[in-house]
C-alpha cells in the first residue's frame, strides 16, 4: 500500500467515518473532516490530516467533547459569547460565521468570543468566510505555551496567530494569516522526528539560549517574529483571546496534540467589521490598490490558494500511507 | 546659548505660542503642543519637540489646516466616521477617547475612523488614554509610503504603526505600540543628515537590493518587520486605517514632514473594546500573567514609561539649543 489519490468526497466520508467511530457526533464529524480537509487542499498540512489522529485519540479520551454543543449568548449588543463546551472549535466558529455578520452589518462592527475552546485550526479559513460575506475580519487565537516574553526565558505565550481578511471588488478576498513565532511549530516538531538540526533563529533551549538543536527546542521556546514586537502581539492576542474571552491563557492551556491531561480551553477572538461601515467605496479602493501591487511583480497573501484548490477540485488530493493507515485504523476499532 | 531644562508648564506655553504664531487656533495649539511633550517626555523625540518646525511650516503653508473644525457622524450604531478636515489629527483622536468609551461600552466594542488626517504622533498615547476608560483599544494608523509590498520594489506601504492597550487591575495599562518596519524611519532620517551608514537589513535602495547606505535608503523602500509578516500587517493596516475609512493610501498621501504639496489626508482606525464585555474578571486576569512576565524577568511592553514621566515631572525636561531656537525663531514671526 502506497500514497493514494483521493476524491474530495471519497476522501470526507473516510474522515468522518474514523471521527464517528472515536465518539464524535455525526454532524461535528462533518465539521471537523471538511476543516482538514480544506486546510490540506490549502497545503496547510500542519492544520491538515496530520491532524486526524491526535482529535480522535483526544475524542477518545475525553480531552474533546466530541458531542458537547456550544451555546451562544449576547452580553451586550454587538457580541457573542460562545461557550465551545470542551468541544471542537469549528462548529462554533461555523457559528460565528452565520450570525456575527448580521450584528456587524447593524451596528458597524462586532466581536464573538469563544472560550473552552480547541485548535482552530487554519485561522485564515475563518476571516475569508467572513470576508467573503462582505466583512473586514480579524482572529486572534491563542494556543498552548511555547514563546516566552521578550526579556524572559518561560514560555508563558502561545505561538498565537492573527489572521485577517478583506473583501476585494470582483476578486477573492486578501487573507493574512501568521504566527507570531519566527517559524511554525509543526517545523521542529518535524526535525525533532527525523534527527535533524533546525536553523539558527528558530528556537532557545530550555536556558534561553539559541540553539539548532531540535529536541532541545522542543524542551525550551519558541523565538518570536520581529523579536521583541512579535512577542508584544503575542502577549497583545493572549489578552484579547483569553483574558477578553475568558479563556484559559497560554501557560494555563494543555496541549492540542496529544491526549493527555485537562481539555485545552483556549479561546479566540472574532472581530467583524462591515466594509462598507464608513463608505461604499471600501471594496473597490481595496482593489485599487492590490492592482497596483500585482503590477508591482509582489503577491497579495494568501494569493496561492485559490490556484491550489482548483488543482486539488480537479485531480483530488495526494493522501500518504500512513494517514490511510491512521483512517482504517480509527474505522475499525469504534468506541 | 545651549540646551536648557524647561518645566513643562513653561515649556508647554511656548511650544502654543510658536503655533499660534503659526497659524494655529489657541485650543488646537494646547493640544498639539501637549501631544509632541508627552511624547518627548516618554523618550519618544521622534514624534516629540522635534516636530515643532515641520508643524509649524506645515500649519503656515496650509498643508495642514490649524483653525480646521473635525466633524463626526455615527453611519452606523457603533461607529464615529471622523472627518479631520486636513487639520492635525490630534483634537480629533482626543474626541475619540472622550466618546467612543461609552459606546464600547453599550454595545461591547466601537469603532472611530478618521480620514483627511495628519501625523498621529505617538500611536501608544491613544489607546493609553482609552485603557484609563477600563477600554481594551487596537489603533492602526498609515504613513506615507515608504515600505514594498512583499517581493515588490515599489513603496507602496506605510510603515503604518499598530498600538495597543488593555487595563491591568490595580496597575498601569499594557502599551505596546510598534512600527510595522523594521526599524523606525527616523533612524535613517538622522544617519543620512550625519552622513553615516545604517545596519544591514534596514533598508532597500531604489532597486531593491539592500544597502547601508542612509541617503540611497532614503530613496528606496524601508525592510518591513519579519519580512513577508511584517509586509502582509502593512497592508492590513492600510486597509483599516485607510481603505476603511476613506482616507488615502500610503501611495497618495503626502510627507508628514515638509511643507510641500497637497495635505497628506491619512488615515486612522481606532476599536475600543469594553473591557468586561465579556466578564468582569478581564483585568484581574491580565494583572495575574503580567505579574508571572514580571516574576520571569521580562518586562512588559512600556513599562519604562511611568518613570520616565515621574523623572520629567520632578527634574523638567532637557530642550537642545535648536528646538529653542526654532521656537523662538516662529514666535518672532507671526502669520
Amino acid at each position: 500500500m502506497t500514497d493514494q489519490v483521493l476524491s474530495i468526497a471519497d476522501l470526507t466520508s473516510r474522515v468522518k467515518a474514523a471521527f464517528i467511530a472515536s465518539r464524535v457526533a455525526p454532524d461535528i464529524a462533518d465539521c471537523v473532516a471538511d476543516a482538514l480537509i480544506r486546510a490540506e487542499c490549502d497545503g496547510k498540512s500542519g492544520h491538515g490530516l496530520s491532524r486526524i489522529g491526535s482529535y480522535a485519540a483526544q475524542a477518545r479520551s475525553g480531552k474533546v467533547d466530541g458531542f458537547a454543543r456550544y451555546t451562544v449568548t449576547h452580553p451586550k449588543l454587538a457580541t457573542m459569547a460562545v461557550d465551545v463546551a470542551g468541544g471542537f472549535a469549528y462548529p462554533a466558529l461555523a457559528a460565528v460565521n452565520r450570525d456575527l455578520p448580521a450584528l456587524a452589518r447593524t451596528h458597524g462592527l462586532a466581536m464573538a468570543g469563544l472560550h473552552h475552546s480547541h485548535h482552530c485550526g487554519v485561522a485564515g479559513h475563518h476571516v475569508e468566510a467572513a470576508a467573503d460575506q462582505g466583512m473586514i475580519a480579524l482572529l486572534f487565537a491563542n494556543t498552548p505555551s511555547a514563546m516566552a516574553p521578550w526579556g524572559g526565558r518561560t514560555a508563558l505565550l502561545g505561538t498565537n496567530p492573527i489572521a485577517f481578511a478583506a473583501p476585494v471588488a470582483n476578486a477573492a478576498p486578501i487573507v493574512i494569516d501568521l504566527a507570531t513565532s519566527s517559524v511554525a511549530r509543526g517545523g521542529i516538531m518535524k526535525a525533532a522526528a527525523n534527527d535533524q538540526p533546525i536553523p539558527e533563529g528558530w528556537a532557545l533551549d530550555a536556558d534561553g539560549k539559541p540553539t539548532t538543536d531540535a529536541t532541545a527546542a522542543l524542551k525550551g521556546t519558541m523565538t518570536p517574529m520581529a523579536e521583541a514586537k512579535g512577542a508584544a502581539l503575542a502577549l497583545m492576542i493572549e489578552i484579547l483571546a483569553a483574558a477578553l474571552t475568558g479563556a484559559n491563557f497560554a501557560y494555563e492551556a494543555s496541549s492540542f496534540l496529544d491526549a493527555e491531561g485537562a481539555p485545552p480551553h483556549a479561546g479566540q477572538l472574532m472581530i467583524m467589521i462591515d466594509a462598507e461601515a464608513f463608505s461604499p467605496q471600501t471594496t473597490t479602493r481595496i482593489a485599487a490598490m492590490a492592482g497596483l501591487i500585482n503590477d508591482d511583480g509582489a503577491r497579495l497573501p494568501g494569493a496561492g490558494r485559490i490556484a491550489k484548490r482548483q488543482q486539488v477540485e480537479r485531480n483530488g488530493l495526494t493522501v500518504s500511507q500512513q494517514i490511510l493507515d491512521t483512517l482504517d485504523r480509527l474505522i475499525a476499532t469504534p468506541v
